[in-house]
Formats: structure tokens, C-alpha cells, sequence
């Protein structure tokens, strides 16, 4: 089980995230491509930090917004979606030839990845994009109970999958994550986090909101470091699974 | 003698250039990286159409500054150049991979370009960025009576030149382009331009704006495709050439 | 009947728009604010331009999205929208103040113009936007057969609205725009626009795509000013209304 | 001597400075607006925020470049620096008439800042941009030994000026910074900081990096407010002055 995290969304002068902090405990880094977050240095930093830690490198697109962080809706027709993506997913490998390095995988960001699962549309283009483009790499989507529709669609392309679960979000009794705005719906208590990550690894199960136990497949675990806690925490988990 | 134009400089609803109608003419299209203008759809545009005229794809990085066209003089140190131009020609690359096309040289835009062929700080950056980044593509630089100091540089980083003239730009007895303020800097009567590739090709030399006939080894011709005029003027050179 | 234009949208090296050609003719000119088109020079321009004819200025905020031309709807919390609104008309007047002009109404711009007429919390944001401020200046919305609701927030607020109506559209039995994706929904015919204007002048109708006759009470036509021929119906249209 | 300070400097998800630890000890607010930082609602918290602290607000318009922080030189001609300024000084006027608050005075950014003080032209422009307005607030520049050249600009145009000391930097004996390359420029001491804030207040006058006492005459002194330090040295000689 694979611990992935976002990361390289600092801007110019703004800094996010506790990076160098994180880089040490996780596999995979989601980094930023310059729309919702980060510039041509904060990726060359990134990108320079993932390789000193042997983390695979992910990129990590998003709307073209980064007053909004890349979390709100932006509608784009299905070739914009295509071009959005592979812009991003270019600038990335640019950087990463600089420096020696291989982009690993894609995992799109906030809104663009909610669309992707919510709407088939979304998620074809950018399927579609990886697939036309030769490069051979997976796209991370989200696990749920019934990964079906998703499957097909990738194959049919020739795209490979990875699917990630949420160390600290609860699970209704479909496999879709629940939602925000209902209490408890994202975990603050540690043990409660790192037993979620146990139990996928272990079982290949969660317990849902309502207690009951689901069957949930994931590659991977996406976890926050954000502050000092959560850093611990990802600490934490990385020793479990090791 | 081929010929390069500046292209796909439109950006999100607003036109610029007639693309099209010059891109039938041309053998080498500088294609903006979004930057200093266009955008992603922009870009796939324009590769398209490329792709289709058998016109060789440059990547045509510029200053982050759509507002100044990246005709603004940006400070930007070492590493921040490498970053800035490895960012472009990677999102170029994306979008070339999604259409199947290939990058066949890179040219910097505007001020960058100014600032590379003033600075030298600034050309061993793209250079090097070029060089590191293994692209195993040309820089296109400006020739010039004396390039022996650009020509060892890019030799020692393993990097080759295209070297290009102007059609409608006099030159001075140093073999620099005579600066847009003087009069008569700027060719507006078509056979002059004509002439002035003419003797290019034939004789590896152009008349100075004082009269001098200096020796100027050039790989390509820099045209505009603004205009009804400028067009029919490539169209006479394409012939002119053939 | 006043006539109504968008202009002031040109951004950077990139004209859109035939500004020069349009302003003789229009009564109010809703001037872009440098957050879906413009910016601080195009504007100065605009206004300058305006006071020159005599054309009223408006303020013509839209969603901060110059790739999508504000035409894209981007999610906003209440308050975020009178700040969004109060930003650019703010801009606008520093503009106006630098060459002795004055704002004389707001009037949303594309997607947020939508919004504001499809969702009743994003037209009270804006109506609150511009009373809080004390702007003591109008805010131009779609005239439609009841506007009962539109009127009873605005007057609450102290806000005083204009209605517009459009030349080129046709309206359905309740007065609403019929979608741009129905066959006949824009008017291409010339002489049918200057008719639909004479007659909301004449008998405060329109006559809808089913044929039928309804009230409809206008303050102002928008009209454009893209081409030349729609810069001819313009010319026609002010010789009719005087 | 009022102190005075940046603020306002988050843009969207990204907080920048401790604003809140330090409003209630300074007088004089110098908020982004929006061009080199902040956003609208960034703004509008920070009008907020000065407004219950009772602190004057100051709009502090730079060039247009978050990546930059603003810091970096962009050629502007003697208009488009009117516009650029009364752009982001109507969009501060607009934030500060939502929430009741007035605009006290302007105080340019970085590079805007500094390039006024190097560059005549560019104050002017400012200058100009301010008097055409009929702005009447006053302008904040360095308070250098000799003041006078720009004061008889500031009166030709009807403008009144502040000027600001810096409690952190060291003086050569004409009264100019000492370039930050210079060891000692910086001072990280704090009673020293302390200390020259306390002799311009009593005598009017700095002693200079090379031991002399010189006469300067300051209306403000700027502070910053980065970390927990710099917030103890502004509590500390809000104490000393009162």
C-alpha cells in the first residue's frame, strides 16, 4: 500500500504544505503543474526533492484557477479537457528532463478530479488524453465499491489504473466517500486514521459510517501534510505498513 | 533558405495572425507556449495545422507577461530561465504528443530573445537548459557577422544552432539589426524584402543600411503574417525560393 | 430607448471589437473591467473614448477569466461576489476619475449576467454589492414580462434598475430568451432587428418565436458591434429611434 | 511617527504575513490591491481588519506580477503607469466603500517603489496620477537628505507627500539605503532597530552605516511584520513612541 500526497503547491512567494517534511515518508508525490498552484521553480523544486527521496513523481493537473485553488467547477468542452491535461502533463515532463527524472503516473486535482468521478465525460477526456499521447503511464483515480465502468473505459484505451483510498475520510455504504458537511465524515482522530490504513492493507475493507464492513480495493492511501500533526501521523502510517 | 513565422499567437477569444493563410508558405512555424500569448487550445490549433501543412513545429517560449506580449525585459536568474523555458517546451511537447507531432527547434520570443542575443548570461542558460534536459533539438539564434562566442557555447553543451535573418530589417555594418527607431530600419517595399532573401541565398551576404555589402550566413528567414501585404509577400518569397 | 453596447473588450496586443466605428452611435457603453477582457490601458482608452461621444459609462464586471471570456460560471460564496463586483467597479471609477469621467450604471458581464438572472442569491449579492457602497448608480438586467421580484429586492436595497431588451434575440411566451441552440433564437435579418426595436419603442411588445404579441417594458436595447454589418443596423437603428 | 507596514499580502489559499498579530500596533495599513498580491476578498479582510483597528488604510499598487512579488522592474511608458496605479487605487476605493472605510494615502510596492525613487519619469507618472484624479490624499516616498526635487513636483501637481524612514536599514551619509549586498545593511538587532527609531523621533536625524549623524526628516517609519520577532520590535516601539 502506497502512501501519495500532494505536494509543490507553493506559488512565487507563497509557500503551502510542508514539503520537505513529507517527502521522506510517502511513494508517490502529486505535484502541482502551474494552474491551480505552483510556477516553473516551485516544480523544479519539487521535482529536484522527489528524486533526492526516491518518490515517484505524479502530475498532478488542475483547472486553470489558482484564485480557487483549482476547487471550483470550470466547464470545458472534451478536446479543452484533452489539451488542459496534456499542457500540464507536458510542463511537467520539461521539468522533469531537466533534472533527470520520470513522471510515474497522473492524478488530477480538486474539482477536475470530483468531475472525473462524477461525470463520465470528464473522465473519458482525460483517459483519452493519456491514451492518444503514448505515455504509458497510469492514471489514479478514485476506489470505490464498483470500479467497473471506470475499468472498461481504461482499457478499451489502453490506459492502466491506480486507485487510491482516503486515509481520513469516511465511507458510506456504496464505497463513496461521504460528504463534508456531515459530522464525521473526515477523521481527526489519529488512531482512527491509521487503523482505517490497516484495515485496507490487512482486509481490503473499510467500515463505513454506519458500521458496516466493505470491500474496497486501493494501490494507494492519499494523505495531508499540511501541519505538524498530520506529518506525524503520515510518520506513523509509513512505519505500520513497512 | 527556410522560411519561420511566429505563430499561433491568439489567446482564448481574441485572434491574432492569419495562421492560416500563411502557414500553406512556410516551413518552420514558432509556435507561442502560452506564455507570453496563447493557451492550450491555442497551441493544439495551431499544431494541428502544422502537422497538416508539413510545417517543422518551434517551440517559442517567452517572459510570463500576456499583458506586454513578453516584449518586457522580465529579471529572471539562472536557474529561473532554465525553469522558464523547460516549462514551455514541455507543455509544447504535451500537446504535440496528443496530435503526433514532434518538436523540431526551439526559438525564444521577444524579449527573451533580445535578451539572449544581448546577454549572455541569458543565452548559457537556454543553452544549458536545452543541453540537460537531452531535447536533441536546435536553438534558433540571430546571425550575425560574428557568431563565434554563441557558436562555441552551444558547442560545448552539445546544443546546435539555426542561425536567422530578417527579411525586412536592415542591418548595420556590425551586422546588427538597425534599431526600429531609425529611419529606414524597417522595409516596407516589398521587393526589397524580396531582394534582401534573394542575396541572402545566393550570396551568403546583405547591403547595410550605409551601403556595405557584409557576409551573413543564414539557415531561415524570419517572416510576418500579420496582413493582407505581408502575406503576399511570403507567398512571392515561397516562389521566389522554389 | 437608449442603445446599449459591450466595448472596451480588447486585452493587450489583442483589439476585439470595432469600438471606434460603434461609440458614435450608442447611448451607453458597458466598459469591460479588466477581469474577463481589458485591462488598466484598454480601459483608459474606453473611457476616454466614451466622454469624447458622450456615451454613458458602465461598468461591466464579469468572472475573473480571461480564457473563457467570463462566459464560463465560477462558483462564489456571497460575499465573494460583492467583492468580485466592487473590485472592478472600483477600478473602473479610478480609471474614470484619472480622465474626468463618471460611472453611470453596472451591467454584469456574460456567465455572472446569467447567473444573476437564473439564481436570486447572486443577484442580491450584486444589488447588495452596490448599495452598501453607495454607488447611487443603477444595475442594467434583463427586461422579462415580470420582473416583480427583480424590482422588490432592488427597491428594498435602494437600488434602481434599467431593463434591457435584445434586438437580435427572440423571446418565448414568458418573456425569456429562447436559447441560442433553437433554430431562429438570433436574428440575422437585419430589417427583423430594427423592427423588434421600433416596436418595443413604439408599443413596448415583442412578438415571440410562436407568434405572439407580449409586454415587455425596455429602458435599453443591447445591441453589437462585432462586424460591419452589425455597425450598419446600429447606424440604421439610431437614425430610426430620432 | 506613525508606523507603517505591509499587510494584505495572502492571495487566495495563500496566507502571507501575520496581519492580524500586527494591526493593533501599527497606524498606517499599506494594502495590496491586487496586482503583485491579494485578491478581492483578501482585500476586503484586510479593509475590515484596519477599519476595527482604527488604522489608516493606505493603497500600495505595484506592477502587475505575483510571481514576482512585484519585485522585479517592468518597463511601463508615462500613461500606462497612471492606469496601472488608478486602477489598483479605484479597486481599493471600491473594497473600502463597501465595508464604510476611506482611503488615507498611497504608498507604491517593490519595484514600483523603487524604481520611483530611481527613475523621475516614474514619479511623475504617479505624481500625475494622483493630482488629475483629484485624489487628495497624500503620496508616501523615502525620506532621503535632500527631499527637494521631488517636492517641488509634488507641489506643482497639488500633491502633498509623507515621507518614511526604515527602522531596519542602515544609511550611507547621503541618506540612501545601503544596498541589502551590503553587510550591516540589515539590521537584526533589536534594540538597535529600536534605538534608530527613537533618534529620528527625538532629533530628526540617522546615524549612517560609517558612524555620521545626518539630518533626516520622517513622517512614518515602515515596519514589518513576518515572524514572531519582528512582531515583538513592532510591539516594543509602539511602546517607546506612545
Amino acid at each position: 500500500m502506497k502512501l501519495n500526497c500532494d505536494l509543490g503547491e507553493s506559488y512565487g512567494i507563497w509557500a503551502l504544505g510542508r514539503d520537505e517534511a513529507v517527502m521522506p515518508y510517502i511513494d508517490m508525490a502529486n505535484i502541482a503543474c502551474g494552474f491551480h498552484a505552483s510556477d516553473p521553480d516551485v516544480m523544479a523544486k519539487t521535482v529536484q526533492s522527489a528524486l533526492k527521496h526516491d518518490v515517484l513523481i505524479g502530475a498532478h493537473p488542475g483547472y486553470d484557477d489558482k484564485k480557487g485553488f483549482g476547487r471550483r467547477s470550470i466547464s470545458h468542452t472534451h478536446n479543452e479537457l484533452k489539451h488542459l491535461v496534456m499542457y500540464q502533463i507536458g510542463a511537467m515532463e520539461g521539468i522533469c528532463r531537466l533534472y533527470g527524472g520520470e513522471m510515474a503516473y497522473v492524478k488530477p486535482h480538486g474539482a477536475l478530479y470530483n468531475d472525473m468521478m462524477a461525470n463520465e465525460a470528464v473522465y473519458r477526456a482525460i483517459i483519452e488524453a493519456i491514451s492518444q499521447s503514448n505515455l504509458n503511464i497510469p492514471l489514479m483515480i478514485l476506489a470505490q465499491v464498483d470500479n467497473v465502468t471506470y475499468q472498461e473505459i481504461a482499457q478499451q484505451n489502453g490506459v492502466s489504473l491506480l486507485f487510491e483510498a482516503f486515509a481520513d475520510r469516511a465511507y458510506d455504504s456504496q464505497g463513496y466517500l461521504v460528504s463534508r458537511q456531515v459530522e464525521g465524515s473526515v477523521y481527526h482522530d489519529e488512531q482512527k486514521i491509521i487503523d482505517q490504513v490497516i484495515q485496507l492493507v490487512e482486509k481490503g475493507t473499510v467500515t463505513t459510517l454506519d458500521g458496516q464492513e466493505i470491500a474496497l480495493k486501493a494501490d494507494t492511501v492519499c494523505v495531508h501534510g499540511d501541519n505538524d500533526k498530520s506529518i506525524e501521523i503520515i510518520g506513523r502510517l509509513r512505519k505500520s505498513l513497512s
